[in-house]
Parts: C-alpha cells; sequence; structure tokens
C-alpha cells in the first residue's frame, strides 16, 4: 500500500495568495463543510494505510500536528535518523578501520540523532494525544528503547569509553517504526504470528534429538559423541547437515552397520520433521494472509462509512453529490485535475441520479488510482499494424540472437555483428516509447527489463568499440539478453511475471533479515569481536581451517592457509558475511567452533538460535514464495480465458452538458485555474463537432485485486459489519 | 488401494463337495446368471484397482487366465521373482565379501527367476490376448527388458564372466510392475507428469549459473575458477553449498568485496530459483492430485455403470434386487457372511422398494467397506462412566509420568519407579482391549501407539529386572513415552494423525527413492567399483579426505585416517550408503572428486544426475508432507464443529420378517450355511422379544472420503458422462 501522505502538502498552502481570496470567499460560506472534507479525506488515508481509528486526531491541535507528521519530508526525517543510529555501528568500536571515529565524535552524532527522535515522539504525542500514546504499543516500545539509548549514549559521552552496548541492537526499532517501512512492519507480525505453530514443531524436533542424543551417548560412544552435551551439539549440526559424513565415519569404519543410526536419524529429523515445519508455517501463513486481506477489506470499508458519514452529515441526502465529492478530493488527492475528479465521480456512480450512495462509494480505492485517458479510435498508430506477423517476427529475431549470443560466449568473441540485432531493439524500444510515453512505457516489468537489457547491451558495445578495460564486465552480461528468450514461454512468462510482482514483497523480506543480521551483528561484535585470528584454535578440533603458516618446501615458500579467520565478528561488515556464511549452513561448525574455542561453550548459543532464527525467516520466505506462485497459477486456471491480462480498464462518457456544469461549478468557486484541462475537452469536442466523448480508465491488476476475485465465495462482503472493524490490525 | 485379489480363491472351490451340490443345482437353473455375477464382480475389482478395462477378459479362456493371475499367490510369485533378481546384484561381482556367489551359480539362479518373469508375463498374454497385450505399454517394456536380460545372463553363463553389465539397473522395473506396488506405480507417474515444469524451471537454474561462471571466470580468475569447466562444476557444487565458504575464502582474502559475487549467486539461485522449483513442483502436484481425484471417481463410477447393467440386464428391471446383490457378492467378497450382504444391501438402498437404483448403486465403494456390528444400548461397559474426569485424570497421570521420565533421564537414573505408571497403562491397555476387541483395538494410529509404547517400557523394566546388558538399549527408549506428552495438545494430535495418515504413502514414495538407489547403485559398481582406496587421490584437491597416514610421534603411533575411501562403489550396501551421502549433498564434492581423480572427469555427469534426480524426488516429497499437512490442516477448518474424528458411521434396522426372508432366499439356494449369523441375530432377537434390531456400520475415513467432501464443489460430479471415462490413468 503506498502511502499517499503527499496529500496534505497542499492543504497547508491553502491559504497562499494565488488561491487564498477564492478559498476565504467560499470558506466564509461554508468552513465546517471544509472541517468535514479534511476529516473525511484524513479517513479514507487512514483506511488506505491501514491506520488504526483509535488514532484519529480529535481536535484542531491534534490535526495540526497530524498533518504535520503525515507527509514526506517527515518521514525522510524519520528514515534519516534511523539510518544514521543504524550507521554508526560502522564508526563505534569495533569499527571499519577507514571509518572509525574518536568516542566524542560518535557519541555526539548519536545524541543528536536520538534529540530528532526525541521531537518527532513528542509531535506525535501532541497528535495522538498523552492517553492514546500510551495505548499504542509499538510508539511505547520505540520510547523505551529510546530511554534506554539515551542513558547509554550519556554515559558513553561521560565516561569517555564505550561499554559493553548490547541494546544498540535495539536500534533497529527505529527503521522498523518509519512510515516507509510497514512492509518490513507486517513481515515482523507475520513472523510472529507464524511462532507458536514453529515452536510446537520445534519442540517436536528437539524431543527426538534428546532422544537419538540419549541413545548414541549410551550405546555409541565415538569420537564426538563421548558426552550428552557433545552428542546434542553434534546431533544438531547433524540437522543442518553440515558435519555429515564426518561424524559418521569414524564409527562407521569401526561397524558399518552403525550408518542405520545416521540414516533413521537424518530421514525422521531432516526429511520429515524440517518438512513438517514448512508445512505448519505455510498453512500458518495462508491462513494469516486470508484473515488480513479480509481484515483491511473491512477495514477500508469502515473508512470509507466514517468518510461518507461526514461528507452528507450537512444535508440528509441519499448520497453524495460531486461539490461534496470535489471538496472530498481537494484534500485527499490535490493533484488531481477537475477532469479527472469528475471521471472518478461517473466512474463511482452507478445510479441514474446524480449522487453517489454508500454502496457505489464502497468501491472508492479501486476506482480513485485509475489514470484517465481519452479513448481513440486507434489508440497508438502501431495497433494497426498487422500484430500478430509483427510478434512473429520479433520472436524469430529474438530466438535468432539468443543462438547467436550463446554461440559467440562459448566461443568468447567479440561481438561486432550485435550492432544488427541492437538496431532492432533499439527501433523497437523507441516505437514503443514514443507510441505510450515513457512512463508508461516504462511501468511495466517487461518493457523495464527490455530496456535494461538493451541498455546493457548497448552500454556493453560502446566499451568494445572504445575498448574500455574496466567496465569489460559489461560485455560479459551480454548473455542476460538470453533471457528475452524466456519470454517466448508461457510458463516462464508466469514465472517471471509472478517473478515482478514477487520483487517489492522479496525486499522487504530481505530488509527483514537484514534488520535481524544488524541485531545479532551488534551481539556477535560485543562478545565475540577479536576472537579468531591465524592459529587461534590450535586446540580445537577444527585448526587446520585457522591455520596461517609459512613453510618452505625445497627453495619455495608455501604459504599454507585455512582462511576460516576472516570469518570474524571484528567490525560490522565482516559480522554481516560472517552471518550469510552461518545463513547458508555449509561448514558453519567450523566458524561455531572456532569461536567457541577462544571464548566459552555458551557461545554455541548464540550460533544456534541464530540457525533457527534464520529457519524460521527463511521458512516464511519459502512459505511466501510458495504462496504467492501457487496463488498466481490457480488464478491464471481460473481465468484461463482472459489470457492477456491488461489490467483493470473502464470506459466513461462524458457529454458537453456535464463538462459544462462542472466548468460552471469549479468558476464559481473560484478553482477556475483547474478546469484547463476540462476546458481543452471542450475545445476539441468542438473542433469535431462531437456532443460526448469516451474516456478510459486503467490501472495494473493489484494483488488485493486477485485476492478479491480469488475468495469471493470465502469473503462475504455483503455481511460486512461495522461493529467486526475493531479486529483491524495495526499497520 | 487394497488388492482384493482374494475374491477368486473361492471361485474355483465352488465345485468342492461341501456346496457343490447345491451350486450345481441352482446353476442348471441359472447358469448364466452366474456368469454375469462373475463378469459384473470383475468390473467392480476393475474400478477398485483402477485396472482400464481394455484389458477387461473377453471370453471364458481368458477369464480363466485373469482369475489365475489375480489371486494372492500369484503376486506373491511375482514379488519374490523381482525381489530375487534384484537381491541377486549382492551375489553378482562385485559382490559383498560374505555373499560372494560363483558366476555360475548365479547366473543360473537368475535365468531360473527370469524364466518364471516368462511364465507370468504368458499368462498375461492368455488373459490379455495378444492385441491388447501389445497395447498395454507397461507389459510391452517389461517385455523388452525381460529379453534384454535373457540374452545377458545366457552370455554370462556361456563365457563363464560378467561383462559390464549396465542393463541390471532396468531389473527394477519387474519389482515396480507388481500388484502389491501400485503405489510406486503411482508415484512414479506423478513424478513424470511433474517433470516438464521441473525441468523449465531448472533451465532457467543452469542458465543463470552459466551466466554467473562466465562472470566469474573472466573477472576473478581465483583458484577454483580458472577454466569455464572448472567454475561451472564449482557453481554447482555452491549451488548445494557444499563448498561455501571454502571456495570463497581465497577470492576473499584478497579482495573483500569479492563476498558480493557469492551472496547474490547464492540468493538468486539457492533462495530464489530453487523456492520456486519448489513451489512450480507443488503446483503441478496438487493439481496432478485433484485431476488424478477426479478420474479415479469416473473410473469407478464407470465400473459401476458396467456392473449394474450386467445385473439389471436379464429381467429389464428399474433397479437390483437382493437376490442378484447377493450372486455379485458371492464373488466380490465371497468371505461376508450373509447379514452382512444383506445390511450392505439395505445401506445402499435409499428408496422405498426393494430394488437398488443405478444412483443408489453409485455408492457401492464406500457402503462395501463398512463392518456391521449390532448396537447396543451402551457400546462398551466403560461408556457409562464420567469421560471427562477419567480424561482429566489420565492426562494427569501422562503428564506426571512425563516429567518423572525427564528428571530421571537427565539423572540417567533407573527407573524402577516407574512400575506404578505402567501398571496404570498395564490396566488402561487391558480395559481397552477387552471392550473393543483386539483388532478394533489395534486399528486406530494412537492406540497402536500406546501398546508398542507400553509394550518397549514393560520390556525395559524387565531389562533393568534381570540386568540383561545386550538389551540396555530398550531403556534407553523410555523417553518415547513421553510421546504421549505429545497427545495431550491439539495441534500435536493434528500432525501426528497426519503422520499416521501419510506413513504408508511415505513408504511408498521411500521405496521409490530406494529403486532410484538401486538403478545408480548399479551404474556406479560398474564404473566406479574399487576405483578409490586409502592415499588413492594424492593428486587431487581433495587428498586429505582420502589420507591413511601410520606416524609415529614421538613413541606413540597416530593414524591419520581421513575415512572418505570408505564412500566407495565396491558393492551394493557400500553404494547404497554412498547413495545416501550423496542425498544429503553436505561435502558430496568431495566424494565426487575422489572418484573423478581415479577415472575421468566425465564421471561428475554421474554425480550432478544423482543430484538432480534426488533433487526430484526430495521435492515430491516435500511437495507431498505439504500437500498432506495442508489438505488435512484445511479439512480439520471446513469441521471444526465436528471435531471428533469417529470415521464413517451408518446406521440400519432390519426387522424380523427381512431376517426370515433372507434365511429363506439361503435356504432355497441351499447356503444354509451362510446364514449361521443370522439365525444367531433370531434367536437373540427372540430371547430379548425385540421385532427389529439396529445395527451400526462402521469404517475409518479415507484420503478419498475427505477429497469428496473437500472437492464437492469442484467436482460436478451430476455430470459426469460414461464416455469420459476413457481418459482414466493406468494403474
Amino acid at each position: 500500500m503506498a502511502t499517499d501522505g503527499g496529500s496534505y502538502d497542499f492543504v497547508n498552502d491553502v491559504s497562499s495568495p494565488a488561491t487564498g481570496g477564492c478559498h476565504s470567499q467560499q470558506r466564509s460560506a461554508g468552513h465546517n463543510w471544509e472541517m468535514n472534507y479534511q476529516e473525511a479525506a484524513i479517513y479514507l488515508q487512514e483506511g488506505e494505510n491501514n491506520d488504526k481509528f483509535f488514532t484519529h486526531p480529535k481536535n484542531a491541535k491534534a490535526l495540526a500536528a497530524y498533518l504535520f507528521v503525515h507527509n514526506h519530508p517527515f518521514y525522510l526525517m524519520e528514515l534519516t535518523t534511523a539510518l544514521l543510529l543504524l550507521l554508526l555501528s560502522l564508526c563505534e568500536a569495533p569499527a571499519v578501520p577507514i571509518l572509525r571515529l574518536g568516542i566524542y565524535v560518535h557519541a555526539t552524532l548519536e545524541l543528536f540523532a536520538l534529540v530528532v527522535v526525541v521531537f518527532e515522539l513528542s509531535m506525535k504525542m501532541r497528535w495522538m494525544g498523552f492517553y492514546t500514546y500510551i495505548r499504542h504499543k509499538r510508539t511505547m516500545v520505540k520510547t523505551c528503547v529510546l530511554l534506554v539509548q539515551f542513558i547509554e549514549a550519556i554515559v558513553v559521552l561521560v565516561r569517555q569509553t564505550s561499554h559493553v552496548r548490547i541494546t544498540r541492537a535495539l536500534r533497529c526499532i527505529f527503521l522498523v517504526d518509519c512510515r516507509y517501512c510497514g512492509a518490513v512492519r507486517r513481515n515482523l507480525r507475520q513472523i510472529f504470528q507464524s511462532l507458536p505453530p514453529f515452536i510446537d514443531i520445534l519442540l517436536l524436533l528437539l524431543f527426538f534429538m534428546v532422544i537419538f542424543a540419549i541413545l548414541v551417548c549410551i550405546c555409541l560412544l565415538f569420537q564426538y559423541f563421548n558426552t550428552l552435551e557433545n552428542s546434542l551439539v553434534n546431533l544438531f549440526v547433524l540437522l543442518t547437515t553440515s558435519n555429515f559424513p564426518d561424524v559418521m565415519m569414524p564409527s562407521y569404519s569401526r561397524n558399518p552397520w552403525s550408518c542405520v543410526f545416521f540414516i533413521v536419524y537424518l530421514s525422521i529429523e531432516l526429511y520429515f520433521i524440517m518438512n513438517l515445519l514448512l508445512a505448519v508455517v505455510f498453512d500458518t501463513f495462508n491462513d494469516i494472509e486470508k484473515r488480513k486481506f479480509k481484515s483491511l477489506l473491512l477495514h477500508k470499508r469502515t473508512a470509507i462509512q466514517h468518510a461518507y458519514r461526514l461528507l452528507i452529515s450537512k444535508q440528509s441526502l441519499s448520497g453524495i453529490s460531486f461539490k461534496q465529492f470535489e471538496g472530498l478530493m481537494r484534500f485527499y488527492k490535490p493533484r488531481m485535475c477537475a477532469k479527472e475528479r469528475y471521471l472518478t465521480f461517473k466512474a463511482l456512480n452507478q445510479s441514474t441520479t446524480p449522487l453517489v450512495s454508500l454502496k457505489d462509494f464502497y468501491n472508492f480505492y479501486e476506482v480513485v488510482g485509475l489514470q484517465w485517458k481519452a479513448k481513440r479510435n486507434r489508440e497508438h498508430w502501431f495497433d494497426d499494424l498487422p500484430q500478430t506477423a509483427f510478434l512473429i517476427f520479433k520472436d524469430t529475431v529474438v530466438a535468432v540472437n539468443g543462438m547467436w549470443i550463446l554461440i559467440q560466449t562459448f566461443m568468447l568473441q567479440g561481438g561486432k555483428h550485435m550492432v544488427l540485432f541492437l538496431t532492432f531493439y533499439g527501433v523497437e524500444l523507441l516505437l514503443k516509447t514514443t507510441g505510450l510515453g515513457p512512463i508508461e512505457y516504462l511501468s511495466s516489468g517487461w518493457n523495464l527489463f527490455d530496456f535494461s537489457v538493451t541498455l546493457f547491451a548497448f552500454l556493453g558495445l560502446l566499451v568494445l568499440a572504445f575498448n574500455m578495460e574496466p567496465f569489460y564486465f559489461i560485455v560479459v552480461l551480454r548473455p542476460l539478453q538470453l533471457l528475452r528468450l524466456f519470454k517466448l514461454k508461457k510458463r516462464y512468462r508466469n514465472v517471471l511475471d509472478t517473478m515482478f510482482e514477487l520483487f517489492p514483497r522479496m525486499a522487504s523480506l530481505g530488509l527483514t533479515l537484514l534488520i535481524f543480521y544488524y541485531s545479532f551483528a551488534i551481539v556477535g561484535m560485543e562478545f565475540f569481536s577479536g576472537a579468531v585470528y591465524p592459529n587461534c584454535c590450535n586446540t580445537s578440533t577444527v585448526a587446520d581451517s585457522y591455520r596461517w603458516v609459512n613453510r618452505t618446501v625445497g627453495n619455495k615458500t608455501v604459504v599454507e592457509e585455512g582462511y576460516y579467520y576472516l570469518n570474524n565478528f571484528d567490525n560490522v561488515l565482516n559480522s554481516f558475511v560472517t552471518l550469510f556464511e552461518l545463513t547458508v549452513v555449509n561448514d558453519w561448525y567450523i566458524i561455531m567452533e572456532g569461536v567457541t574455542s577462544q571464548t566459552s561453550h555458551w557461545s554455541r548459543l548464540y550460533f544456534m538460535i541464530f540457525y533457527i532464527v534464520t529457519m524460521v525467516v527463511m521458512t516464511i520466505i519459502v512459505a511466501f514464495i510458495l504462496e504467492a506462485f501457487v496463488f498466481r497459477m490457480n488464478y491464471t486456471r481460473k481465468n484461463r480465458d482472459s489470457e492477456e491480462d491488461n489490467g483493470i480498464v473502464l470506459e466513461k462518457e462524458i457529454s458537453k452538458e456535464e463538462i459544462a456544469g462542472v466548468i460552471e461549478l469549479y468558476r464559481c468557486n473560484c478553482d477556475a485555474s483547474e478546469t484547463v484541462q476540462l476546458q481543452k475537452v471542450m475545445a476539441q469536442m468542438d473542433k469535431y463537432g462531437q456532443t460526448s466523448m469516451l474516456f478510459l480508465g486503467r490501472r495494473s491488476r493489484t494483488k488485493s485485486d486477485l485476492s478479491m476475485k480469488m475468495y469471493e465465495e470465502e469473503i462475504q462482503v455483503g455481511n460486512v459489519d461495522v461493529q467486526t472493524s475493531s479486529e483491524v490490525p495495526d499497520s
């Protein structure tokens, strides 16, 4: 859900000289109406952003604070402060060498950032009021963390030395609370909601692990399983398959049948219970997704009801007239021109009367996003061309080009002949861009893809032509053009379409993972910074991996390196790389054992907890991809006939009289500046002697549209009750 | 689907002295009816077993062959021959040392087994007829493999030496073709049906791999990526994360930013495309499952239609009378007694007339499996006890016992106090067994679980009491009793219920995997037998893992072992263990590189193909567990009100007159021996002075019942058409 917080930038400008006189005139006539319009617009925005209604501004002072807090500059400030706080860990000891700052400097920076956060929070309190403020959980947690950080920063400044500051791990909350990180918040909520079933199955997993540990400890008594603790640790690592078959080999060499133990253990734990884990999370995830969609729908409807009541309250009409609607839109979407407003109104109005009823008004969010354009008989000049022939020609070119690249790549030749193909793609790109206009052209994932591939190819050619050595890697990316080939097959189109749709959500999931990384990196740095170094772990079982020996064999110097000492927690960047290696879980026990041998065996807890946390997040990611893909495929299967998905398209006709009426309305309101577009339309109609004109409203299909269609049967929207809106989740 | 092939054992005994006279009498009256009954029963069996109708026996000779082929002794013969052929690989060179047989011996054994297969196939041809036989694909493939095996076995006998016999890998087909391995066949079909989308995504995966390989080969030029082949191999291994972070470390130590390459590669390939693979397979799997259910339903309906037509053909009635039904059941389920037959007939008959219409007859398969019992007012004496109080008491005992075990296990004490709890469980077990009868008691998964846990605990106590050292491991299994604790929570009950339901299918999937293992083991043995041995690979990069050095340090002899030479293909058992290690994919490249360094670099193909095959099967297993679990959870959610799942229960009342009528019918047919049960019921009714008696039919809910309920809306059963039955898949 995009935050259209920009709507209020203009509200503040209402008293500017240009339009001020007109407004004040109109205000004197209907000042109360203006207040209603504004409040209705706020309700609609709250519905769109999934803000709880109990934080709705209750008086003029609160409204001012609300307007101050809800706009992009403020959001940007929130974001930069949060990022500054997070990035400080690059400069605080243990710092990245080239970014090291004095304690005085970074502590001052931190205090500055924290003061900004205090300012932000006080503005929020002004808007919500004290009582609502302490009821709002997320804000309260933020306040507590802020307090702790403040005290610690002052302590650092006073003592002039950094103490063990694990609480820095909590800095993430400032980022999570940003308005722009709504998706991350949603992910975190979904993760926490999936936790109870996850933990249940995890207990089952651990239970079997303990049983096997006892069994192996008593019965086998091999090298790696001599104590219960060792058995447990090794079985835990075995679950991630990192030490398999290494732990098995000693016992296997003594008794070949001991492999049965390992096979049974891995079959039960890895291939059964781990999959069960995925199944449980996937199931919970699906269920939450459905319930979330339902409650979001309810929340939006409640917002629309609130707005509707405000719009009809003054005169008890049976619906909203265009005048009221126009007033609302002035606050809700100030950048919209009069033509678009009238078309939106017409699109909402399903009845024959000039009033929009509540039932029609329910479609507000679906209709308001439409982009309106006059319908021409031929939309683009190239619509006339024989489409299929052109497409087949294009596909052939793509295929031939693909073969060409494949051959060339394997012969590692330069590609001067590419110019031919590139010209073709360039011409296609130019034609499409001029036809559709650059913005519409780039709004489609496929066009964006075509564009970037062509651009890369072009750059590659330039690099080749001018022999620019350092950019040679662009030439190497040439095979990416082969991706065009994948467009030819329907399944790939589906997969790639899903990928385009998934991308924003994947990015937010990645960000969520990074936030976990950050917390773990801070904790890791506080505890394990400087723990591992070359030849550090010569007494442990993983000594080889940490070795760094400068041996002389004959007359040559051979360096024997284990390299694992590079996987340390010496600064944030190193920690992130180490954590990524832990995420991939291959040989992670080497890192764990290295650190453990240098610190205490409680360090293992850190690594195990990290493994479980990443397992949760990864399972969620898998569940999410599964859900999105299966959803998409089911949708395609349900709508096999309407194969080409052109998004939502709506057609509306406006007559000359209507336009004249709207212009008249604006003229009376002294808003003549907004009717420029309408007057142009009038002029055009006069020119061609038309009495009416057709307009097309378009927008791309969102997940919400798809969900609506898929859950049609399950969600009895008709039975929606206002009272149930209290269940709406927090954004 | 259980094969009830036993139905014809008795048909052959029809002319036995005991009942022969009667039958011949009846036969003279309605011999043609008997033929109809038999054919109808065959149709119903074909419907149940999902046999194609074009293999339906067409004449008396074919019928005799059909009856010969479709019974348990024949199935067992099929199975033993197949197993014998498979197990021969234990004795053929390279053989397991203690099982080695002379070439003359094992070649003769093989020829013998092959002759038996020839006999089986000729019987089948007699049943199907030549034309149908060559149309039946599976049988044709089997014939071809048989021919090749025959020729090879003779060649071995003549040359007195084993040549490279890769075709032995095809021996699995004999096992797959067994009647008892229907589930494995279904799995294989599902795997092959999931292949096209799987391969599509695999290509995408390989495509990115090639691009990254070229990129890394040109730009990085590090140790592991010096040639395109090395790059490709290392990136393939990296995809399985087996050599991560090892391949990264050298470049990481030179330039820290090179880790970006690996992070991007793993993020795209491992975390995105691999999950996409799972998603695509899961989606295809689900779709196939739904379509399969629909076509199976259609097939059964067609079978019922065929049977119905045969049963009403003689007299053109509007339905099946009990006399006809009884005749059918004599062939379809000869072991059923008259009482059960009549109750089944009554359960089928929804109309007021004494005839079963086609619509009612459609429920045949659902009703025929019911177990009938007279309904008592109180079903078991313990139904009278205050249920909830008793359950709470039991749960408390289980919980206390759980705590007790937990404490004891961690203190590793003996458990003499266990006697108390064991007595409680023993008494509960005894009461339940006497109340329900041993067979009904053990038919529930939970009871079976309770029983085995109690048995183990009892054995453990005995072992402890008599100090039997070798069986000490039973004591260790005591914590398994803790599993009882899991019964207390609903989610675990659900999970474990799903597990019980999954078990047969999981077993068949495991068997499918073993069949793949077998084929790969044979190929591996033919190519790599004897390839690796201690210190074999000193020139390769994985030399350490194959080292076996006897060093003297000071005055102690230290053996440095890498152990990996144990992972060889020297005999079938070793090959299986090696393949399992390859399946777990940790460090599998060490095995691959070891073998490759001793043979040619084409050997890598074997390992990579094996990886992809296991990936397919594992993905299917994951998809299957996911599907089953999500299905179950959705089902539970849909039927939240009817929480306790007691299976299918049907109630039918029979009056005294009806029983008298049935007895009369049998008396006239001289089948008085079958009415013993009915006469008992009569006597009982006389004793208590009842005029009618209630019977309860019970069976456990099968997947098919669940599917029927879940897909209700999607499967419009009413529109089923006979013509569409040709689409039914082969069993």
